[in-house]
């Protein structure tokens, strides 16, 4: 195939520097799921860790490399997993985190990025305005700005998935991905084309947050003037164009799910395999219940990639009253 | 150390037996409980797996065996957990399986039991009498009985869990383990006492549910009437003499704890670790919870050793209303 951004090489390098905490998460058969999906389903839990999504395995390389070269502070904007998982992944190495995110976003997260010791700056505005706002900080403090998607050490942290996968994909047909600002899908992408190229690789997004699946779809970066999805965690307007490259080598498709397939799967998710998981992490589960003819016969892994949510939040996705 | 029935080599060795699917589960701390419990920590997670709970760990080792002998069929008590894991790892060995269990079991692990091809009898009474019939079953059909905690298999599977926890002992002070049948806890405990004997060791049981408990603390087999729990998975009368004396060998201490406290247990790995457990799997929150002084300061690892629950009992017990 054509080149990415990513190397497999360096990728098996960066699991050296992932605590291994975050490394080797189960992949397992969730034969439960099954009867309703019509189709082999297994889980990648990417939740089962301190900060309960893929994100560390990106800011272990980033933050391991800050600290090697001494540098003292760091900057992102996050929907809130990356900013957990950096404040994480500094704070283990005496980094100074800061963090933008919109005042939107998820309250569990910004909870956690605070208990993490990293600074919080809100944005009134998007997850768009963020961004724009840690690179104000970047340049005017002279620190690093983690770019989520741009910066390769992002891909290659969540590439390390793609390894653990590809160490398996003699038992399985597709990958379901989802797919945010891409380095989650062009990570795991790049690693399945190069190791285990049977495997489709199908990112999945909402429909209410498009942008990088029309970009895909159209090989040129589409924006969009607004999102509307509770997928805070892949709610981008404003794809990269580095990482469209990238992605249109690696994606074989990606497919748009609408909300009430979100909610649905993250109640299937709940009732048969007895997981928590955020909206993302259910993209997956929302594309094979859209599209069960696809599917049908098949063994499909899907990446639940985080479960931090709003609790009040999330037992009115799933149906259920909250707790008093 | 006296001589449990366990060997650490031999335990080492049920390791190679083991689908790896059901090794080297997570463990990780958790901070967000921790400012609830005033201690720190970690969860050692045995739910990521095909059969949501610890229980094919034993399982494995006992289908191994038979599977190896030429032993065509095999049959246990079980109150969901066992009889689901036995009914996989003898499915994927050919093995002809029948699972004893309560008619009053959760339906959910019921239903697992007969999805994975397991043949079902229910008794119209408790565990103790679902122990009888498979005796009977085992007597008449001439084939093997699968004890859950007496036979040794079952308690090196457990023990397997030990091995994971020594390899990272250094970090942690105290174990927190479900009593019931004492699989578990002596498996566990056998480790940790031979490998990391700085740990303690502490079982927990409900006060619902406290043959084995009272039995340790008297040094000799306390049977009683009935039992009242939710924590179906620990819930029995009747404790096995050879395990109680293991049990004397290798616990520090075995506490009992109110329902209120499992329940409080549930809500809160529900709400701070995004975890949904079988009341079983909360005992160790629990017992943190009713006793905040012997453990304040202290990093304690609790296991969190199933997730098989009827969802409306869930919902219930953790307070929120079920879906519609």
């Amino acid at each position: 195939m054509q080149e990415t951004r990513l190397d497999t090489a360096r990728i098996r390098a960066a699991r050296q520097v992932i605590d291994p905490i975050f490394l080797d998460t189960p992949l397992y058969r969730c034969e439960a799921l099954e009867p309703a999906l019509g189709c082999m389903v297994s889980i990648k839990l990417e939740t089962a860790n301190p900060v309960r999504s893929f994100k560390a395995r990106g800011t272990e390389v980033v933050a391991g490399l800050l600290a090697g070269s001494g540098s003292p502070a760091v900057v992102c904007a996050s929907a809130g997993n990356l900013g957990q998982a950096l404040a994480w992944s500094g704070r283990g190495r005496g980094l100074d985190v800061t963090v933008v995110a919109s005042r939107f976003a998820t309250v569990a997260k910004l909870d956690r990025i605070r208990a993490l010791d990293a600074r919080l700056e809100l944005v009134d505005g998007d997850h768009e305005l963020a961004r724009e706002r840690a690179a104000d900080i970047a340049r005017r403090d002279g620190i690093r700005l983690v770019e989520d998607s741009l910066d390769i050490e992002t891909c290659e942290g969540a590439a390390t998935i793609g390894l653990e996968l590809a160490a398996a994909a003699a038992s399985f047909d597709a990958v379901l991905i989802a797919l945010g600002g891409g380095a989650l899908a062009t990570g795991v992408g790049h690693v399945l084309k190069a190791c285990a190229p049977g495997v489709e690789v199908i990112c999945v997004q909402p429909l209410g947050a498009p942008a990088m699946t029309r970009s895909w779809r159209g090989r040129r970066v589409v924006t969009t003037d607004s999102t509307d999805t509770i997928a805070d965690g892949v709610a981008g307007r404003r794809p990269i164009a580095a990482v469209l490259d990238d992605l249109l080598l690696v994606a074989d498709d990606a497919v748009l799910v609408r909300e009430a397939s979100i909610t649905a799967g993250m109640r299937m998710l709940l009732q048969h395999a007895g997981l928590v998981v955020e909206p993302s992490a259910a993209l997956g589960i929302a594309a094979i219940l859209e599209d069960r003819e696809r599917f049908a016969g098949r063994h499909v892994v899907t990446i639940v990639c985080g479960s931090n949510v709003d609790m009040d939040a999330y037992h009115r996705w799933v149906g259920a009253a909250p707790p008093p």
